[in-house]
């Protein structure tokens, strides 16, 4: 049987999603909090390989076990007994058993990203694990007209990372949304698809334009594919959220999105 | 020299904001900290005892000094120093030098509390440490409803701790605002004035009616002074937030409110 878990983690003490050498991985702590529970050795799969300090809300994984875990009360079971060998960074939210077939990152059709930074002078502690610093000389209507630009299909090699799996650059952004309350300011990134470090990288440029360093011509040339001079500029880990993950109708879409309250997107 | 200060903190290793012999405070810190930068010893008076673990987001408190620091810039100094001897979980948020007379306490005309909680059956890491867990089988409407009897000038002895310092109970509220938003529900409290562990008595007593344990009538009847049979339910301190502290306007009342993005409260 296939289960597919809704996870929720802080990022800050975690080398990333996925299990390596050096560091502790988010997957790590959820394979051995499962195989404490279900008495053997369990593998997950994830959406999504968050960097080292980046957080989830919404990320989604599945695992494959030889026997049905049955009834809404067992899948519940799942998820607190989970819950109960897991460190409190990290919470299965909601599980589901799913068709034959599913598999939590080949079916996924795209994911949100948010990047969270405050103009604050100084950043309250009740934020400043989500929140990385902006500096204030950051023109934000310059930095909305670069986000626009970044939407559509386009080669994002030039804001990968070394070391992706992926064959090609090609992603599409659905939405680049710059979110201004207060002293906050989000990008929240929708696409099909995100290569390594690609969000941090492009929040990179949008400020290197915001504060007049980089024309905005310039960030278009790069979404051609071209490969870029500098390494460019890299956002901290510690703005990073992975919001959620879009399925098809197929697979529930909808039904397994955080249960808990979305912050708020207020209109501009 | 009087100063004033904006002051965050998470309050979760904390037994409060007030110095006591068991336990690190967080006025101790604090004090520690400015001593630290200043070369001697400094005493501050807050606005609020917030209790043991409960957390700030614009606590206000002040200090005397014999020099003065002189231009903004020196003033920044001082946040910026405070906070370099600071631990990470306190924050200065900013400063301000104020006339004779000002006093974080006495001077203050208001404050704005606020409590979270979650209907969600597993709470999302990044939101855990402020907010507690809500019983889905609370009843919301009937929640705002006992929520609106609240508000006004009532004696509010019921609903405070023994070990408060206060010569009498009655307090006035200003407003007492349910705010649902998805599985997220804040209660948000203003008024003039609250006792030691009063927000959390009453939003105890609020979801006994929302439970249909308490009659709204005898809420009521509990405004008058009367003492409780028993203790009260008091719900748990990670959810409550300080927000903020109203000052009449010669004292300057907005500017040092927190800089930060409030977070939004939606109409419903």
């Amino acid at each position: 049987m296939i289960y597919r878990l809704l996870l929720s983690y802080r990022g800050t003490a975690y080398a990333g999603w996925q299990r390596q050498a050096n560091g502790l991985a988010v997957q790590q702590v959820v394979e051995e909090a499962l195989g404490r529970l279900l008495g053997h050795d369990v593998r997950v799969a994830a959406s999504s390989r968050t960097d080292a300090g980046v957080h989830a809300r919404g990320q989604v994984a599945h695992l494959e076990i030889a026997r049905s875990l049955g009834a809404r009360v067992l899948i519940r079971a799942l998820v607190h007994g989970t819950n109960h060998f897991l460190p409190t960074d990290v919470r299965v939210l909601d599980a589901q058993e799913m068709a034959e077939g599913f598999h939590a990152r080949r079916c996924a059709t795209g994911k949100e990203y948010r990047y969270r930074m405050s103009r604050a002078p100084v950043i309250s502690p009740l934020d400043a694990w989500f929140t990385a610093g902006l500096d204030r000389r950051v023109d934000l209507d310059k930095l909305r007209c670069a986000a626009e630009r970044l939407v559509g299909r386009h080669d994002f090699a030039a804001f990968a990372k070394s070391g992706g799996s992926h064959s090609h650059a090609i992603r599409e952004l659905w939405s680049v949304d710059v979110v201004v309350q207060g002293e906050r300011v989000d990008v929240v990134f929708r696409g099909d698809g995100f290569l390594r470090g690609m969000v941090r990288s492009l929040v990179g440029a949008l400020l290197e334009v915001g504060l007049g360093r980089l024309a905005e011509q310039e960030l278009a040339a790069w979404l051609t594919g071209e490969p870029r001079g500098g390494a460019g500029r890299m956002v901290p880990a510690h703005g990073l959220v992975l919001q959620r993950v879009f399925y098809p109708d197929q697979w529930g879409g909808p039904e397994l999105e955080a249960r808990d309250a979305p912050e708020t997107v207020p209109a501009l």
